[in-house]
């Protein structure tokens, strides 16, 4: 059967911009899909920057202003991979002109700015996803398809972490082209908006709701330079760290912390779920592994399994390689856009959506009010 | 050179008069030391429970009444065992009576009980230490160093976690011999005084005070039956659970945590400290490890240490047995023990002392407290 | 610059197939190279195989005899995926037709094939490479670096293993498509060529020439059915599992074992190094990161450190993404192949090329030739 | 009930006789048995040594002849803890005067010796126990537990390694009180008796006996000073390292090495067995643990359990503390000691007895031939 082409326009040229374009690259030939993506057009306000970025990953043609990428009638997707003070325009154009909306997290500055994001998508009733990627590490999956499975039980605790030390140096800009996450103009916030929405989209996937938080936050380094202009140095306004106390809506206590100044941990997100049945652990920096403990094994043997998340019968490694082969970062956003196109035209789209990313960012605006007014808040 | 005699009167029998009991059988066979302990006498209020314990361990004579023990004139020193709600009448009176006081954590059933007590050994001017035999963890004693030998630097961020999972099951019953750490009335506290009283310890020990908190507890199950009369139940008054986020008073972010409901967690207390220089981790359930990174190393090698607590170099180890060979959970009592009486009569007696185990003490009791309010409390 | 292209044909549709296929799509968006590979042409017997897969990862052009491939003017280079009793006659011919010729391990079904075949291409003087793709782990080459640094010192002894469980099962079939490793005419051995080839590779590339092995080989399942025909069994020819003592040249001591009958393991590829001033140890089921030991560390502080293999500073990953961002096993083949690309009219081609691989071929005869002989072999 | 007495001999003060001591001095308070051990004399040449050792540990009185100690009608049993080339005329010794007889490991220098111990011990009818003190590490009573129970079935594979360091420096000094092991006179060999000897026991105990075997060993150092006279040097008789293809009588393939060179390990005692339905891995450099891997668990939760081995209804552990608190070293001494006077005058006397221990040292023998000859040798 032919696949029917999907146009894409992509924004942004940066990270997350080559991590999507080897996704459109190459997910077809890994999974039997109906839509075939074509990568028709990347985007970026520099044509200097942007076209050499197109010509690497075989983008058929630059735009330089996003609302010509928009208007263009052989774009049916747009996928926004530009800072986060862009997002809220964007989508909201992309949506009313009827194209569907791939969207980096997080969803907005805030979440005003998500909510009409939202609103845009579901009244022009377009596709939307939002790029939590590590829902799609095959061990998170597997992580919530036991929760599904009834292995756990009720949930006592989840405890989540994503710890990084790359902001230690004060010397390390902000804004600019690789660095506007350490700006609160263009980030919207520090490592709540960046690691934690990662965190609370996973813990909201896995347990459910969050009911309310109480939280603190810091900001180690005052000012920093700027990227574009080094002799100049500005006042940082993102939290380098946050962390928060927080009640699920089913009762479950939790707990959050995120930093960019935890020394020697590079990428290490993980979370725990203690239930009556069982636990689950996770680990970033060992994305192969689950560990599952199982209250009913017999009482001698019972202990922490480390599962080596590599064999076909675990989520999404049938479309890769063999048992005991790993895939690494880039295969989880291959993983998305596998879903996503597999989920066009049915019942069951691809989700995170916008409104799932919305409550995402509800609890990120919570966290970061709570910070301030040092009281718990409802989300 | 021969050797002081210190004769010592034990009161409780249960696990702790256990592990205490082999701390003064074994400390001068591994340990030089000017103190020979004599385990004149082991109290408890029942005779036919101390007296086969007392002939197992060698205590010279039993008391049921700790009136009387402390009133005898052949003992030096009294060691508290028994339960929390004991603490406070006992270690006053052994003061007043002159004798050095040895109490198990946590200190008291609150910190107006310890305060009371803290006066009176310090009025009296007995020596006095309480068990807060983590401490003397041979790869913790090495974590303190580290931290001294300005390894870490300026401390950014420490997380402590102590969980355990042996309250799941709603039959376990409180109160009576074994189970009174169940017990409000006994205990004072659940998880605050008996898990993270070890982790505020050690963390006040590595990092120093603690000037705010804000906290969360539950308890999960909301009655249990009585121990000594299992057809009767009664509520339950304890924290079966319980997280803060806290500010030490140098400015480091903390989060701690403490549960009985962590299934797979059988006696899982840690903590990581992040710091400029480096980070240090360490878990009980590996007690023979320690966990270093060192920001200096060169950059293409730097990576976790796993440093094997085993060495002569390592604190307590040489007195022990060779490279590689470990020592267990009873060897921290030993240890501790070793320090006490070393410390008398220097001017570097053991810690932590009377006085240190309130300032733990009072941030307990401002836990609980702000799991009340709801909001930041000061120590 | 414009790219020289570079016009490949590939022979073999199989996981081999795919894994170079996937390597020539993606090598020239992460790494900036000279050469573009051009896939021109992939070869298979049966054209009803081969066409979908061409199709799929967008081969120009189909061929099914592997001579027609090697007549065509149009390919420059030939890439060999197809069982091991293929490649001799392959390699030879492209060779002489003055093509470069790719080869997957092992080099041949044995050392007198491998020793044609290297005179071949050394006749031709045509660019060669073995796929011993471990080689391009990140941490495998990170050992290699570390040990050029001088980092270990005289090596005392070399352990490697090679497990997986995969045949314990004596109802999986031989020969076929997919399981011809197992039928002794199409593969030439068992776990020696397939898998203790690799750590042979590994092992002489960080070490230097093996001088003599002594063996023993063991097949437990003694005949399976035939994949093609399931009704028909063939007895077993292959080696299920094998192990050898071996000296280096440079006097070092050494063990390796293989086998597909380790249940729990599913692809555990590991070695340690014994040195005088270090030691290093790989586990390829844990392929992000590299355990060292650095002796000159000091001594209360010294442990065994585990690299997080994801740095700019580490082998190949400034190509890949940012710290703490694993890459997976598709992505030694792509390291493999641009190192090719770099090393093509250098004078530092890349390596293994077929002379290498005929020494590990050799030691793999050897080997076998022991676990008959029962005694000592010299390779 | 009153214990029966059980007046104890001990011959050597070293780090054995220190280990033992305290087994002697413990087990009464931590298993309910019917025997008392009484610790009436130590026994060594050097008076000025044995007696500060005699007072520190409590034994009663000293003897600086073994042979009047055998004479003494108030001893009952013989504790042979001195170097190994004491044991035969000693053990036989003790036989022949009716004493129960422990001794240390290995049994003997060598086979020949050792079967005439085995023959006096059985002639005598004597009460007779080696130390192989490592089945009692609860971790690997636990793997045979399991092994027993049919988890594992038909075993394919056996791997063990026992890796030290402390013998790379070339100054480290032989003979003498301490460093006796260095000295090929006094310890009849070097690792192979020291160390394989425990792995060799263990693999005995848990799989069967060993059929053949082919070795290879090395001597790194060649000459060494005396400890008694460093300006003096020795040649060095001694295998510093062995390692060794084996199979057991059951069909099932082993690898055995041990050395002192391999940087890093201090005490990695380790060994694997896969069978057909599981697998278990232990290393004693973390022996709390034992990984176990259920081939019977559901595919995609398979994965290796860390089993901590510290509940009450795992091996010996209901003797000690509580779940997650370990035990250390020592411990598998007065394990053994308990198990040894449990089995006093029942039809299941401890074990291994001589005639195990002398199993154990003819594989010991025919692994050194075998380096010697260079080919396959039966045991």
């Amino acid at each position: 059967m032919a696949k029917k082409k999907l146009n894409v326009g992509l924004i942004g040229y940066g990270f997350m911009g080559r991590a999507h374009s080897n996704a459109y690259l190459k997910v077809n030939h890994f999974f039997d899909l109906n839509y075939q993506p074509v990568m028709k057009a990347a985007c970026a306000r520099k044509a200097d920057k942007v076209k050499p970025f197109a010509d690497n990953w075989g983008w058929q043609s630059i735009e330089t202003d996003w609302r010509r990428l928009i208007d263009r009638k052989d774009i049916d997707l747009i996928d926004i991979c530009s800072p986060n003070n862009t997002h809220k325009d964007i989508a909201i154009a992309a949506a009313q002109a009827g194209k569907m909306v791939l969207c980096e997290k997080p969803l907005a500055m805030n979440a005003k700015e998500g909510l009409a994001m939202t609103k845009a998508v579901e009244k022009a009733g377009v596709p939307n996803m939002v790029w939590f990627n590590y829902r799609r590490v095959p061990a998170i999956s597997l992580a919530k398809q036991l929760i599904d499975e009834g292995r756990i039980g009720k949930v006592f605790h989840y405890r989540a972490k994503y710890l990084q030390d790359w902001t230690i140096n004060p010397n390390v800009p902000q804004g600019g082209p690789t660095l506007w996450r350490l700006d609160i103009d263009v980030a919207g916030s520090g490592v709540t908006g960046d690691l934690l929405a990662h965190s609370i989209d996973t813990a909201i996937w896995l347990i459910g709701g969050i009911d309310k938080v109480t939280a603190m936050t810091e900001t180690f380094v005052k000012k920093r330079p700027l990227q574009d202009d080094p002799k100049k140095t500005k006042p940082v306004g993102i939290d380098d760290a946050c962390a928060f106390l927080a009640r699920f809506k089913n009762g479950a206590l939790a707990t959050f912390e995120s930093t960019r100044y935890a020394r020697g941990r590079k990428n290490q997100n993980t979370f725990e779920v203690n239930g009556e049945l069982g636990s689950i652990y996770f680990d970033l920096e060992d994305a192969h592994q689950l560990q599952y403990y199982n209250h009913k094994d017999d009482s001698h043997v019972v202990g922490w399994r480390t599962i080596l998340v590599t064999d076909s019968d675990h989520p999404y490694m049938k479309h890769w390689w063999v048992p005991g082969c790993v895939i690494g970062y880039e295969h989880t956003f291959i993983n998305a856009l596998a879903d996503f196109l597999e989920g066009l035209g049915t019942k069951n789209p691809a989700r995170p959506n916008f409104r799932d990313a919305l409550e995402t960012q509800m609890v990120c605006d919570t966290v970061l009010k709570s910070a301030k007014t040092g009281v718990w808040e409802k989300v």
